[in-house]
C-alpha cells in the first residue's frame, strides 16, 4: 500500500473517481473508438498523476483500474491497478506534467476531425466566436513524433507553451488537450473536435470570413472571466 | 419571493418546467455540445422571461435551476436560481422580447452546419420543399457582432423583422431562432440545423435547382395553416 | 364503431400496431427530425390504410393514434384517431394505394443525403453492390410536385412503374419508397439513405468505377430470391 | 444432436456467444444497417467456424441462433439454428478459414467510408498514426467479385496473404476483416471504417503529409509487441 499520507490519499481517491468518469464524456462525445483516447489527472499537493490502462474496455474504467504514476510516468508498485500497464501515452502525460506545472489535466483522442487537420499538418483558423471564446485564436500544429519517448510531450509543451490555446494537433497522430485539471482537459478535447468540425465543413462550401484580432481578444478575456458559475476556462 | 399573484406565479412555473425540458431536445438532436447553448421562454401576461443558467451541465437543468428575468435582462432578486449567473446569452434574449412583443421564445446554439454557413456570413438558399414549408424562403445573415451588449440582439431583430424566416445565422458565431412560444423556437432551431446539413451536402455535389418562387409561396401558407392538429408553425 | 368483419378489424389492428412501431425505426436510424416523416400500411383483404396523424410527435404515436383512411385518402370516421388531422401526405400515399395494388406500405421522409440528392434532381448511380442487391439500379427521381393533391402520389407511380426500384427521390423534396407491406417500405427507406450517404461520399474522393449491368442483374436476381429466412425483398 | 466431445461443445458454446453479442459492436459502432453485415468465429480445435443467420433482425441474435458450419460452409445438420439459412457471405468466410489457417475471425460490413474507397477501387493511404499502429501501412483493395461462390473468398485471401492489413476493401462491394479471433477481427472493422473517415476528411481539406517507411514500421512493431495488457493486435 502506498503512505501518502491521509490528505494526499483523499486526494489520490478523488483524482482516480475523477478519472475513470471523465472517460464516458469520450465515448459520449464521439471523440474515441474501442480502446482509444486517454485522461490523465495530476494529484494536487504531490508528484502524482492518475491515468488509464492500456487497451482497456471503456465499460471497464473503475476508479480501482486507474493506474497512479510518479512524474516520470514510471507506476507506484503496490497500489491499485499497478499490476496493469498504463496508457501507452503516459510517457507523454508526464513530460507535460513535469514541464507545465500549472496544468493539472491531459487529454488524448484521435477525434475524426481535428485528426484530419492533423494528417495535413494545417493548424485550424479562428472564424467562429465560439473558438475565440474557447482557445482564444487558432489551433497550433505539433511537430510529428513516434510514439515511446519523450518526443511527443516535447511537441505539446514546445506547441501549447506560452499559447492561449489548450490543444495541439499532433502531427500525422491527433489532437493533445491540457487544463487546470482533468475536466478541463476533457472539455478543451470535446471542444477541439466540435471547432474542427465546423471550421472544415464551413471551409469545403467557400471562402471563410476572419475574425477580427481585436475581437478575438475581446471574446477571449470576457470568456475567461465572466461566462459560467465560477472562473474556468483557460489557465490563468 | 416574488409576488406576482397566483395567475403569473402559475405561468412562471410552467415556464420554467418547459424551458428546463427544452434544452433536452437541444442535445436530443446533437445541436450543443459540453454547456453551449440556451433556451428561452417569455411568462405570458407579465414583462419577465426565463432562461437557462450559464456554464451548468445539461443533467443539472430542473426548473428550480432555471433564472427568472425582466425585459433587461436582469435577474429578478429571491426567485429561485436568483443565487446564479444567467446564460452570457442573456442581453440578446431580453433586446428581442422587448422589441419583438409577438414573441415567446428564444434560442440559441453553435450547431455545425448552421455556424458553418454563418463562418462565411452566406445565406441558406431555399432549395427543399422543406425549408419553404418552414421557413418560407432562405434563412438570413445577421451582422458581426461581440457579445455582452444589445449589438447581437439588434442584430437578430433587425435579420428578422417583417421577415418569414424564425432563424438567422449571426455571422461567424451561429444561429439564433424565435418562435411564438420557447417549443416553437426550439423546433426552428432543430430544423435550420437540418435544412443547413441538407443544403451543404446537396451542393458539394453540385448544382442545385431553384424551387420558383410562386411554389415556395404556396408551399409556406399552405405549412403555416394546414400542417399539424392546430395552428403552429411561423408567427401570425 | 367501424363494422368490417372480423377478419378486417383484426387485419386493421395488425396494421396499426406495425405502423406506429415501425416510426420508430425511422428514428432509430436518423431519417426524420423533430414531426417530420410518415409510414402507411395498407389492410389487406379491405380497400383501407393507416397512417400517421399530422404533425404528431414520435413519442405519441400508439396504435390508436394511428388513422384509418379509405383509397381516397378520406378518414373512416367513427374509428380511433379520427378525430385528427391524417399525415399531410395523405393524399400521395393514398395515390400509390389505388394505383399499385400489389404495394402494401409507403414511407416518407427527408433524410439528408437522399435529400441532397433529390435537390439537384440527380439520380443515384449503382456503384455499390448492396445497391444492386438491394434496389437493382439507379434511384430515380421524380418530378417537382407541389403537396396538396395528386401531383405528389401521380409522380411517383410514375417514377416507380416498370422499375426495380423501391425508391423515388422526389425532385427538391425527398425519397418515397414503396414495399410489399409496410415493414419492406421502411427498410427501402433505410437502405436508400444508406446508398445516397455512401456513393455521395464515395463521390467526393474522385471517379466511381461502374458496375457492369450484367453483374447488376445477377445481384438483384439472387438477393431477391436467396437472400434471408424467407422471400422478401422487391416485390414480385 | 453434435457429438464432438465435450471440450469442442464447449468451444463451440464460447464461439456462439461471443460472435452473437459481438453483433452488437458492429450497431454500437454505427458499422451495419438494418439486417447487414456479419460476424463469425472459428472454432479452435475442430474444422468449424460459427456464423450469423441470414437476413434476421439485430435484436434476435442470440447465441443458440448462430449457426454451425464445416469449413466448405455447409450447415451442420441437427445443430442450434441448422434449420435457418447461414449469412449469404457464408462461402466467404468458409474460404478464409480453409486457406488462412491461423484466422479465428472474419467480419463483414458496409460501413459507409470504407465503402466509399471501395466504389473508386482506391487504397487508403497510410497517413495517421493509429492506422500504422493497427494496419502497418495502407488498407488495399481486392478484386470485384459476385456473391454466391468462391469469388470473394478467393479475392480476401489474395489481398490480404502476406499482407500486414487485417482489413481488405472488396471493389464496389465494402469491407471484410480478419483476425486472430472474431473480437479481434470486428475490432479491425471498427478502427478500418475510422481511419477511412478521417483520411477522406482529411484529404477533402487539402494535401495530406505522407508519414516515412521507417516511421511505420516503427509504429507497427511497437503496437503489436507492447499496447495493451497482453499480446493482441495482428496476427503473428
Amino acid at each position: 500500500m502506498s503512505t501518502y499520507g491521509p490528505q494526499i490519499e483523499v486526494a489520490i481517491a478523488r483524482v482516480r473517481a475523477e478519472v475513470a468518469d471523465l472517460h464516458a464524456e469520450l465515448t459520449r462525445n464521439g471523440l474515441v473508438v474501442w480502446t482509444g483516447g486517454n485522461v490523465s489527472g495530476r494529484v494536487p499537493g504531490a508528484d502524482l498523476f492518475v491515468i488509464k490502462p492500456s487497451g482497456v474496455d471503456y465499460a471497464d474504467l473503475a476508479p480501482e483500474n486507474m493506474i497512479l504514476c510518479d512524474l516520470d510516468g514510471a507506476v507506484i508498485p503496490g497500489t491499485p491497478g499497478s499490476d496493469r500497464s498504463p496508457s501507452s501515452d503516459t510517457a507523454a502525460h508526464a513530460y507535460v506534467y513535469r514541464n507545465m506545472t500549472e496544468i493539472g489535466g491531459v487529454v488524448h483522442t484521435h477525434s475524426t476531425y481535428a485528426t484530419a487537420w492533423a494528417a495535413r499538418g494545417e493548424e485550424i483558423p479562428c472564424v467562429i466566436t465560439a473558438m475565440a471564446d474557447e482557445f482564444g485564436g487558432p489551433i497550433p500544429i505539433g511537430n510529428f513524433a513516434i510514439i515511446g519517448d519523450d518526443t511527443i510531450g516535447r511537441g505539446i509543451v514546445e506547441a501549447l507553451t506560452g499559447h492561449r490555446s489548450r490543444a495541439v494537433l499532433m502531427q500525422n497522430h491527433g489532437p493533445f488537450t491540457i487544463g487546470k485539471d482533468a475536466r478541463d482537459a476533457v472539455k478543451a478535447a470535446v471542444m477541439v473536435e466540435d471547432v474542427a468540425r465546423t471550421v472544415h465543413i464551413a471551409r469545403q462550401g467557400g471562402e471563410l470570413i476572419p475574425i477580427p484580432q481585436a475581437a478575438i481578444d475581446s471574446l477571449f478575456n470576457r470568456y475567461q472571466n465572466v461566462y459560467g458559475q465560477a472562473p474556468q476556462g483557460a489557465l490563468k
